[in-house]
């Protein structure tokens, strides 16, 4: 049968991770799309580079755009990333009547709502499985595997670079700022760690499963996105003693008045299997009314596991693209007419539990002032640790456990417990989900 | 647009539950189909509990086979189970040109070459998410999301039963026949569990994984078969005390010569995920040489995680029953004509680790004889455990943990070990893996 012929833009990590896979797998993976896959040009500004890595044999370009335009080609591959030419490559793409397959999560996060409005107008598909959670095929089951259910909620490690850092700071006790010297030097964080530790990449992805999940819009822009920058070592102890762990989670959840969009540092009971995911792994676990809790498990990240991720887009594809675009699994999961304006609710009204630690005066009536607080704000204590005031001094930690209440209650509360004379400076306040 | 009329065979539990879930999701599952999925009308040898599940509003009949045979059904729901007459009426509605979704894996793996070949010759397909592991998108996960991988091996605890079973014996202490017994009063086994216990039901759907990973017949006849009944409680506490977790796995793993297809008390590293899964929860393992490792977790039995993946699948036939039977997605993951026959390998021919214990005189010189033997067979040793003879006694347990090698070499090792006088009875096999 006659070969799809992809047009591949980027050679970088997952550029020239997809081009290996795709040639050393080409026997197996044409066994299973019906068809060879066939990647006939190579789009980069660094043309020795794709010289090097394609090894000859394939032609290559300088002109992104050429390919976008070009007839020949079926799916074009965007792995260029950020919002700027590749938003506008993919555009040319789409209004040329080509399929893409992309694995940019923010420009999907950003642009996807034009995106994809622009593909369905023009009957083509845009593919991004490798947007999330890298080799995990976590798209594919929420917009098909889990199409039967009413999706709960969603709550994902799916950023490698800060789980390995908090893995690391638990595991050897260090600083947020040490272990973040060792991943760069490692390789597990970028020299601009910015989008990674301030858990916006964690945030486009988690605006993705959101929008495929509940039938809405993307809303990168009302997600609350909080990093692990100012997380303390001494939390992390602090968590492990109440039997907890921390993770960076990206999380979407159903309310009745909307729906739940968060990115921050969260406390997750250490005996549940997703807090055990360590390391530079991802994992993603969905609550759905019929199925209960699913979850999945994988790198989220490097040049291989990313480009199964686009390939298996690339298999779809092909196996789809002669179909009637009406009988297509719909971009977000729901039909394009059947998407909801749901909006995502400020942070304000997110409803969850906390952990609160304060630094408080040695001194009787104290733990009976703060507990007083909370009970007036209808606050229950779940847990409470205090500790001994070290020799010689005449403050000492509390940290509290609380059952869930509106963030903007537990606010309130933490506002009078500040304000309080025998509490020094701010409560540090982190979120906690039993999952 | 208009409804995908069901009709569907068997209202027990997950008969049940799919049409509670159907109904209750009717919007949801529309607003993703595209259209309404409709049950029409249900089978059942049971009028009242039919009449009793549905409310009525539905058409009811005895007779399964009109059912199949109904021109106004689109899709049949084969949830009776069994190879008898499941098999007839789904070859039935094969035959009349109806598409299929079951649940049922023991049809699947002992007739599926048969069922698959009548599809492909109609032009229907034949969709089986809940034949493995419930409500895990599992087959989709295999077929579609990781299609860019050369799959090297699948290992997954796929029988919630025998799970729940080796978890209680774990955390209680208790024998095999205590904790069937709490079992079938809890209603995690079946009043006659041979099928859980003695691993028939893991080698189903490890037979039906197989196929779909490597692109093979099924070959469930050829599966190496071993249950739990056997387990004894002290080797739990050993491989404890080891650092290893036993789990019931389905294994299959792509070798030079074959396939590897085996269903076998197995030793797991107790830091690995896949360890910790726990009571009656399912999960899957699968190695693919571009992803690595991925690890998909959920429900792997009940009325509810049943009936999402059967819905799941009515989705997917309702989304792709427009399209050219060449531009679907096969039923075993590689075009039909791209299947190979590649044979399973006789459990004699599989490699892998061991843990072998045996009862010895407690005198000197008996651990060389023994090590002698294993070295002799060029067999490393991973692990040693001696026991102090209890007071009193002049016997003790030594445990080895080896490293791979083949079995039959394995097997000719431990005969020679039986033999040596100081060795008493047989010595206890169980295979190890380390994922």
């Amino acid at each position: 049968m006659k070969p799809i012929n992809v047009g591949l833009l980027g050679i970088g990590t997952v550029g020239g991770g997809t081009f290996t896979v795709l040639k050393r797998n080409a026997e197996e993976i044409s066994r299973r799309a019906g068809r060879p896959i066939t990647i006939t040009v190579v789009a980069d500004k660094n043309l020795e580079l794709a010289r090097q890595v394609t090894g000859g044999g394939v032609r290559l370009t300088e002109d992104a755009f050429s390919v976008a335009a070009d007839p020949e080609i079926d799916i074009v591959v965007e792995l260029i990333g950020g919002y700027g030419v590749a938003k506008e490559l993919v555009l040319k793409a789409i209004e040329n009547g080509k399929h893409v397959v992309t694995a940019n999560k923010a420009l999907l996060a950003v642009h996807g709502n034009e995106i994809f409005a622009a593909a369905q107008k023009k009957g083509v598909m845009v593919a991004f499985e490798a947007a999330v959670a890298g080799g995990i095929p976590i798209i594919k089951a929420l917009r098909e595997g889990l199409s039967a259910n009413r999706i709960d909620w969603i709550a994902g490690i799916i950023n490698g670079t800060t789980n390995f850092i908090l893995s690391e700071m638990r595991d050897k006790g260090l600083s947020f700022a040490e272990v973040l010297k060792e991943a760069q030097a490692l390789g597990y964080a970028e020299a601009d760690p910015t989008f990674d530790i301030e858990g916006i990449d964690a945030a486009h992805k988690a605006t993705i499963m959101s929008a495929i999940a509940f039938g809405i819009p993307m809303q990168f822009d009302r997600a609350y996105v909080e990093g692990i920058t100012r997380l303390d070592a001494s939390d992390i102890v602090y968590a492990e003693q109440l039997g907890y762990r921390i993770k960076l989670l990206g999380i979407a959840r159903r309310r009745e008045r909307g729906v739940e969009l968060r990115v921050h540092p969260t406390l997750i009971p250490a005996r549940r299997l997703i807090a055990n995911v360590e390391g530079a792994m991802n994992a993603v676990l969905v609550q759905g009314d019929a199925v209960g809790a699913t979850l999945y498990y994988g790198k989220g990240a490097g040049a291989e596991p990313t480009a199964s991720a686009v390939i298996a887009d690339l298999v779809d594809v092909t196996r789809l693209h002669t179909s009637d675009p009406e009988h297509r699994v719909p971009h977000l999961a729901f039909q394009p007419d059947q998407v909801r304006d749901v909006p995502v609710l400020p942070i304000e009204d997110v409803i969850t539990s906390y952990y609160l630690r304060m630094r408080v005066d040695d001194k009787p009536g104290v733990l009976a002032d703060i507990t007083r607080i909370l009970a007036d704000s209808d606050i229950s204590i779940e847990a409470l640790l205090q500790k001994e005031a070290a020799e010689g001094e005449s403050q000492t930690d509390i940290i509290m456990l609380t059952h869930q209440t509106v963030e903007r209650n537990a606010n309130a509360a933490i506002a009078r417990i500040e304000a309080l004379p025998v509490v020094s400076g701010k409560v540090t306040k982190l979120r906690m989900e039993s999952l």
